[in-house]
């Protein structure tokens, strides 16, 4: 009995041949594409370490945490102003007034802005305002919008889905490279599996993480925050993650001055720990960087 | 440790008030709101019979088809003009050109129509065309595609995503709904778990039929064909569908007159099959309606 | 990047010489090896419908059951002695008094025994009051369990692990006939998967079915009890069952004058379910030979 | 609909009252029970190391093996006499051959032995053997074999189910504890879910560790070389679950005097990588302490 659909990364070549390492022999097994959004380089020893909350709720929440994850020693912005939420009448997003917002924390802390896009109506708009886009996991397969962001000129930030391969991952970035933007930053965010809800709310898939290094040239990232879904886990995942070879990390840092955010506050860490990521993620780049040195 | 993003079926009365059963008690325990396309009922005793090419890839290939599927006694055509495909490289659909062909197959056997949108901006074109608007399993999380769909007036049939719980699913139907429109029907369409691609391609989860029909008030289909991706299994599994309490079945039919459709030929049975299948569904309903007239 | 410990389908040569249609010619693509167990025979048209409480508790519930499984048209009996438990601090059965009493069941109501062996130290014992030996869940990659079973000289039903692909559910089959003994029915119960535990117990894998059917020549059933989790669940996935290949039910069934069995009361059906289910099966064997009949 | 079966993590008292932390309140909130193997303490700062052969296939290949593990670093020697395998038809391992060959192994280079034990019936003669009993995935709920295990008066290995959910795992631990032994480590070895097969074999849970530390005072460690299957992935994964909070590693060694070893040869890494990351696992305890000692 014969199987319709089955894909492998052996059809890589035919999948994405402007993204797979096959195809693309000036990367070689090993180098990254460096992608770079306003001076912060994915790709490089140095990971990089995002940070923000989980919606753009208001200007002084917002300002509030920018100014924490800068002080955090964390080299880019993160937050959404369209959020795709399981409900339609949960909370989506404050949409362009978050995305000014978002802008003004750029200009107060310096720091470049990555946020989500999820109507390819929307995605010129979005890139008016932030320097990396994001793709969100439900809309992974979203084609029409993972072309109008590749058309825009910004970077892409694509989160895998929930239950994606990575045949399939590395398919949807093509669909934004095929516009002529290869500057693509992949995020595995957890998969679904059996255990779901039990001890966390996904399962972080790290073995993904040199699967993707050496199937194409893009950099990848980690975002232990969906990954785990709970405070305490993040901070050991995102050191996890970058020995797994994660070279950057995404995380949804709290509101100090609130007591209670909108959304995903469960999962939220302080900007104290993420310093003591930060401070991890720099150590572990020296540490590579001397090895590097030293063989 | 607390987890965050947790949303179970106590959650439904806030997901999906205007969807779920608890409060929406004129529709009681069981009893299903019929969904209405040119003439065809879903939600009655009588399961829906949909049949048609994967792909419209040619007018004559798709009259062929047509012609086959209602002289096998189904209800309506199914036919996708936009497809959605794992890489950009691969066949796309026939766009505009495929909504047409459609438009004449139906002139020409009276079947209703139903095709995918993929985009927000061409669901008014595909409602132009189509009796009922597909959204797909990967754009079931696609939410401005789900509103638009829900504004334009035309039932929707949604197919459940890969990965989705049934919160989530019926959360993604109550952005339709939220739009005034109350015509959607689910179709489960098999999901992702570790056995997929040992001996199918996913694994359909009849046991959501009875859930879904206990939780909300819509009609609730089957798409054999992609659930096992096994040409020899399309036939048992529609018989087992309309056991379990699916209310219809949406199944890929080959053209007889080609050696090789383009997309997902494995899948596909013959016209033949789909009339066994269609004498199944009917002899089937007679069964139900007799044993409810005797009790 | 190559991966250890692959193993597919077009290993069954090698993994089970004894039992996958290619290596024994004898049995064609579609004949299934007759399983006789006191008279009663698996893998004939007819659809064996076994029933019974889901442990032995005490002689008048087991009695009850066995009388009203008996009635309702069943073919054999089920009930758990030894009692395989997440905690060892729940109820584990009442072992050998349990055997004696399904023993007497038999010999009053005619039905033959299957009941569950957990120890290689206790096949013996269990084969000396039961006519067949269940092989449950936790135990099918139990290797040493499933030689001694094949020792025995008694036939033996094996579940499919939560998790196993077809390939370790044969392998494991194979460990039985090893043993000179290929008197094994399978039986699918369930799969984990992320929606376990959202609106049922497990995943009932129906696209199994004609898998194991074109793969080996043994007979198959299924148990809907566990499958689904759900009483009111319990019917139409028997029917579904059927329609979709499998030879046989084995159904959990409520002592009809006990208030609260002690376990997995939720799953259990009542006796007059258990007679519907079983009118289904001999209706759904005579249409099955009629048409075969026909054609 | 109730759902029969659902155990969740709040059952814990009641699943496990032995080794959960609620009941136990001397262990408090974070304490770890060290669990001594001849001087090797598990639970301690400094993570256990634990290198060998998959199979013991030969003496001249155990102890080349052995001589390298110890040479690396590492605390203590693995590798398996007796193995389970998918087919009867597969190498079953050299059994207590292979115990002495052990048993050899440990008085020439001082490394504690841990090997597997698959047979209640064979407990006694592996702990004879061994310094520690192992039970493998295939076997987490085989409860004879654990309730032996735990009778005989070593300490146990107990590796988690292919898909056990936490609870499941710690009922399984329960069972050995509940002979009186609670000298037990915790092994994560991998998941199923849809992405195995593709770029790894399981799916790495680290998720779990934090969970399991929070719940019981056990041990626990990870198998990075069953949990991904790739060679190249052992060394990345070993610092990931160090990182994630596991107290050790299980690993297999490839002998380096051996082409092709008989068994998974695909995942076993060489001594320099076992080196490597037995020297980051004593960097990491040294940070660790410090950072202690500072705080």
């Amino acid at each position: 009995m014969k199987i319709a659909g089955q894909v492998s990364l052996t059809d890589l070549p035919r999948v994405c041949p402007l993204l797979c390492r096959s195809t693309n022999p000036e990367y070689g097994e090993t180098k990254t594409r460096v992608v770079e959004v306003r001076g912060v380089r994915f790709g490089e020893e140095r990971p990089v370490v995002i940070g923000g909350p989980c919606a753009v709720e208001s200007r002084e929440q917002t300002l509030n945490v920018a100014r924490a994850v800068r002080n955090a020693g964390a080299d880019m912005l993160r937050g959404g102003a369209y959020k795709p939420r399981t409900s339609p009448h949960d909370f989506q997003g404050t949409g362009e007034d978050g995305l000014r917002i978002l802008s003004e924390a750029r200009e107060e802390t310096g720091l470049p802005v990555v946020t989500e896009a999820t109507d390819p109506r929307l995605v010129e708009k979005v890139a008016e305002f932030a320097d990396m886009i994001q793709i969100g996991s439900r809309n992974m397969q979203n084609y029409p919008l993972l072309a109008e962001a590749g058309r825009v000129g910004k970077p892409v930030l694509l989160k895998r889905g929930m239950a994606a391969s990575l045949v399939e991952w590395l398919g949807a970035a093509e669909y934004i490279a095929q516009q002529g933007n290869p500057d693509i930053v992949l995020c595995e965010r957890g998969i679904k599996a059996f255990s779901n809800g039990e001890y966390s709310r996904f399962v972080l898939d790290l073995n993904v993480i040199p699967a993707v290094r050496a199937h194409t040239f893009l950099p990848v990232i980690v975002d232990p925050s969906h990954a785990t879904g709970v405070s305490q886990m993040v901070e050991p995942a995102s050191r996890a993650a970058l020995e797994f070879g994660s070279q950057g990390l995404i995380i949804e840092v709290a509101d100090p001055a609130m007591e209670r955010p909108v959304c995903d506050a469960v999962q939220a860490i302080t900007p104290e720990t993420l310093a003591s990521i930060a401070r991890f993620a720099h150590a572990h780049a020296e540490r590579a960087m001397e090895k590097a040195g030293i063989a």
